[in-house]
């Protein structure tokens, strides 16, 4: 009789965005004026076309298969070269030592985020930020690395690594004195609360790495929003940061490839991790056998696009999405700081995280701000306990809508 | 300490086409002569043009992304309703029973076919084919099913149902009396053998998977090529099939979207499987979760370029597709055979599966084919022990490419 993976069966119901679509509907079809007048800050989906260097790229692209002399079939499963030459030659013009095969091209980093865990053994010490994008916890739940979850949604085995307003949403490394932990999640510019690490910080937690052997697990999907050249942009910024760290970066929100789908992890040939028996072995040889077993490489078509964003025209383009972005991200946090309420982010990441009223509970001032103002915003507990009383507002909008959104948060608040 | 998968560390070194690309790199270093005039039958990528109307969809989606109006973001982690639909329409059409969001659509079968052993658990019992494609087994022993692996490359834990001459290369189920097992990869139209299930055939394995609560994970990546109206393109063909079936497709091998990248995997309501508690629970819902959870849908474009795969015109040119391939297979069986091979596949399948004349083991064979006549072909021990003494010959190339080969055939053999 066949087994299913029992873990699966530990998970909360709720993913959290299919929920925040659940209230919504269902405010929709009670209220057809508010649902004529509703405005989606929830998720953070770009809404920006595509840059028209990505357009043009798909379409040549297009017509190359159409032609035999032209058409690719199976590429390599880590990128095509072209892809991984442009990405590590954006980080070596930086002066950051990344080599072309340490890139590996994926579909999305929400997939490398989730599938890294397949290369890592069940014997790890697992350290969270919380609050967190939910996808670095249950993708430890499904392999069996925690137990069950309490009414917070906290599962026991994870170490969760709380951020707060004393500590800016930066969870500094465990202190000396607690067990040490075996893999840590980064994630700066951070989802959900906009906060960014400093080089100090960075720098702390890559100590701690170099001194305990922990593997750091840096999602840096928003870099391109860091406004201040003070603030490091990627964790091999860091000395050694290449003895103990993976980059996962995506083109989603730069480029706005959300429904175009590319994203690519860097896994440098440093760096390492032992066996049960103790030896060590490079990690790169690891992603890359799961990366040429488990995937068939990214669409021809999309690795020209994503190619085409390093151009410069692409690369005007680019940032012109997120100097778009970034002014609507403004627009929202002085709404939320003139109404009163304690902000934070917004200033380099498109995200605003701010503490709701009076004390109110995430979930309640959802519903508020859906029945009263018809603005869909994401609920901070939904990310986690740490994330109760605070809720995230998406910059990722038209900036009519996000000039009414303000208005709207004026009256509310 | 960050700790690894040791199950990354049984696996063999190498994949098989690696190893083939290894050997033909070396060869035209040696001979440059040889180089110039190599053709190669070796891996199963497709040659000719992608359909001109998955190459007109790829362009008007990328256009339309292009513009505020029509840009679309995230689009659903299943697929868009419109492929779904389209996919589960043409199952219909044929009078099966398969409903849109039974539907999971996927960046390729490959992936799925690794993937899906995510929602299973540790403890079953599985059979896997021999010879088989490497992905079933490779995927298995990196989940930890497996023990090591012997002097020819079978796994502890993993149980082998062997194809042979006798068999027609289709494994019946295991006999009564033998351990029951949990879960069972079967391929029709069979990589590498070309080997098709006959109805009755099928029906034993959907009758043995009923009476023992077996999973069956059925391959059908190369359904589009079947020519005999009497063999069965689906499982769910098989009455009951629906209970105890996950089937996988792809548009790989009848659209060309090698490089394109998009298959589909059907997960019936009906199917479920067994906590280890002995509850039952469904694995539809387990692998939306996981869908949604480590994956974020396949690119629009894409998924644009397959639903045109199912119009009147993208149908015709499929078709076409099948009909250039499937000519090259006839050629290269009669060469074969007429050279006095003994020959499966070929007739319903790109593929055609051959004995080594005299006994010659498949590397030597595959040496001497490279060597004396410049034809890479895919030695047969690399798929399995069982597969030791044959060899494949892939039908996707030109038909120039084609003839050539099967003249160069006929003086080796």
């Amino acid at each position: 009789m066949a087994f299913l993976n029992d873990n699966y069966l530990k998970l909360r119901a709720g993913y959290l965005f299919p929920e925040i679509g659940r209230r919504v509907n269902a405010f929709c079809e009670q209220d057809p004026a508010g649902k004529a007048r509703l405005i989606r800050c929830g998720i953070g989906d770009v809404t920006e076309p595509l840059p028209a260097a990505a357009v043009e790229a798909l379409r040549d692209a297009a017509a190359e298969l159409g032609h035999r002399e032209t058409f690719r079939g199976y590429g390599p499963e880590q990128g095509y070269p072209f892809l991984r030459a442009a990405i590590a030659g954006e980080y070596r013009q930086r002066g950051l030592d990344v080599a072309d095969d340490e890139v590996f091209v994926s579909d999305g980093s929400k997939c490398d985020c989730g599938n890294i865990l397949d290369i890592l053994g069940p014997q790890n010490r697992i350290g969270i930020p919380d609050p967190v994008y939910p996808v670095y916890v249950d993708t430890n739940v499904m392999a069996g690395h925690t137990g069950e979850a309490d009414a917070h949604g906290a599962y026991a085995g994870l170490h969760y690594l709380a951020g707060d307003a004393a500590n800016g949403f930066v969870p500094p490394p465990p202190a000396a004195g607690e067990p040490p932990l075996d893999v840590a999640y980064l994630c700066f510019p951070n989802n959900p609360t906009g906060a960014v690490a400093t080089r100090e910080q960075l720098a702390a937690w890559v100590a701690y790495a170099v001194e305990h052997d922990t593997l750091l697990l840096f999602d840096a999907a928003y870099e391109a929003y860091i406004q201040d050249p003070a603030l490091p942009r990627s964790i091999y910024e860091i000395p050694r940061a290449r003895e103990v760290a993976i980059e996962f970066r995506s083109f989603s929100k730069n480029g706005g490839f959300t429904g175009v789908r590319c994203g690519f992890t860097i896994v440098p040939r440093t760096l390492t991790a032992r066996a049960a028996d103790g030896s060590r072995h490079p990690l790169h040889a690891l992603w890359n056998r799961r990366m040429s077993t488990k995937f068939n490489g990214v669409s021809y078509p999309v690795q020209r696009a994503a190619e085409a964003l390093y151009t410069t025209a692409g690369k005007a383009q680019v940032a012109a999405l997120i100097a778009h972005y970034m002014g609507n991200a403004a627009i929202l946090r002085n709404a939320a700081a003139g109404a009163g309420l304690r902000v934070f982010g917004g200033e380099n990441a498109p995200y605003i995280w701010a503490q709701t009223p009076a004390g109110t509970d995430s979930w309640t001032f959802f519903d508020r701000l859906l029945r009263e103002q018809n603005v869909v915003i994401t609920p901070g507990s939904g990310f986690g306990r740490a994330g109760e009383g605070w809720f995230r507002i998406s910059a990722f909008n038209s900036r009519a809508n996000v000039e009414e959104v303000a208005r709207r948060l004026a009256k509310v608040l």
